[in-house]
């Protein structure tokens, strides 16, 4: 019997053997609106495990480390045990989501340069907007941390880009999480999945992502399983 | 007959003959929350006009220049005209008000640090948090001036503290407004008063600046006049 660490809204955490290391069981739990919204989707668990595991693999393959070690089986992977930054670094191509009704920003225009945000992870206070100052009151980080939180979101901003530009996907925004190792080093954490991107399709603006969830705009897994296919992993069979 | 060039919530500008300054009528209109509680003040106005013309001359003394140029009535002052920089500096030194809430910091706690935010001005959005990444995509304002909007804030933060300590008032926190005159210098403009400012007795920890009309606590002009009074102002006769 695995034991349990951790339970968040869409994953499972389970101690391993050994102490370096956690396994990661992404669920068939869909959430939005800060849990308000809630649902099982068959399926959800296993797109999220590939489709991250081929990102974060792709992501090693141009120099950007993270928590990941491997697949281990169709809804679980194994990844390095960090301790979580609570901070969700979003990054931001083109104006959707909260930008456009915070800001009045029209859904869909192209940002000047890419935008990062920074979050307070804290769903009592339903994950605020923080600036740096705020960063450094709340001592959740120190100046230097957060300037390379921002730089490595960049980074992989860069890389995941243009990955998806050449499968036909434009890269709207996408929220990553950092963790610290043992040694105090800070590596990319979480997922990457489109529960964490928004991805529309480059030619039809067709959303492939949780959007369809948040908004009922279709099947969700249809849309993971056009993501996954077009990043080559495995079908469902 | 003066023309009214615009009426906002606590002020009216009027112009004058002379093409570079304008005059500004203090309101007996109180508001909070976005304008959804409202009330006619009588002696507010007077109170305001006095209180932000004793601030700015202060200011002026130790070498930071404002819009002001004198006050000419008992609810009037001369001003610079200049153009708005649309965004809110909000100085805090002790967490109070929106940043308890959003963060979750208790009422009272005093930062380790004077804290600069900035909020876009655009009552439709509610007034907005933004970084300075958001600030540059909307074309607000540059890097370099909000830069120097941080550092003018800081430095009226340091005088007014100081002087109000010496009056046995803690500056909680204040929200300062800029804008640009002709050559496009950034010169502080707007009002420094307890509609703007977080007063509190330095003894009781009584609050005397607008959360008394914000929270139901007492007589919005009896706080407003021990603030005139403790700043040397002219008592209401």
């Amino acid at each position: 019997m695995k034991e349990l660490l951790y339970e968040g809204k869409a994953k499972r955490i389970y101690k391993t053997d050994d102490e370096r290391t956690v396994l990661v069981e992404y669920k068939d739990s869909a959430t939005a609106f800060n849990g308000q919204k809630k649902e099982t989707i068959i399926g959800k668990g296993r797109l999220n495990n590939e489709i991250t595991s081929l990102l974060f693999l792709k992501l090693k393959e141009h120099g950007i480390p993270s928590h990941f070690i491997k697949k281990i089986s169709a809804t679980e992977q194994l990844v390095k045990k960090v301790t979580i930054i609570p901070l969700e670094v979003v990054v931001r191509n083109v104006a959707a989501g909260s930008l456009s009704t915070r800001l009045g920003i029209e859904e869909g225009k192209r940002l000047a340069a890419p935008l990062v945000e920074f979050y307070l992870k804290n769903d009592d206070l339903g994950d605020p907007l923080v600036t740096v100052h705020h960063i450094l009151e709340l001592n959740v980080a120190t100046v230097q941390e957060t300037a390379i939180l921002r730089e490595k979101a960049l980074e992989i901003n860069t890389v995941l880009s243009s990955f998806f530009n050449e499968l036909g996907i434009r890269l709207i925004d996408f929220k990553l999480e950092f963790g610290k190792d043992e040694d105090g080093h800070i590596l990319l954490a979480d997922e990457i999945s489109p529960d964490t991107c928004r991805l529309w399709d480059q030619q039809t603006n067709e959303k492939l992502d949780k959007d369809v969830f948040r908004r009922d705009l279709g099947s969700l897994t249809e849309a993971y399983e056009t993501i996954l296919t077009r990043l080559g992993g495995q079908q469902h069979v």
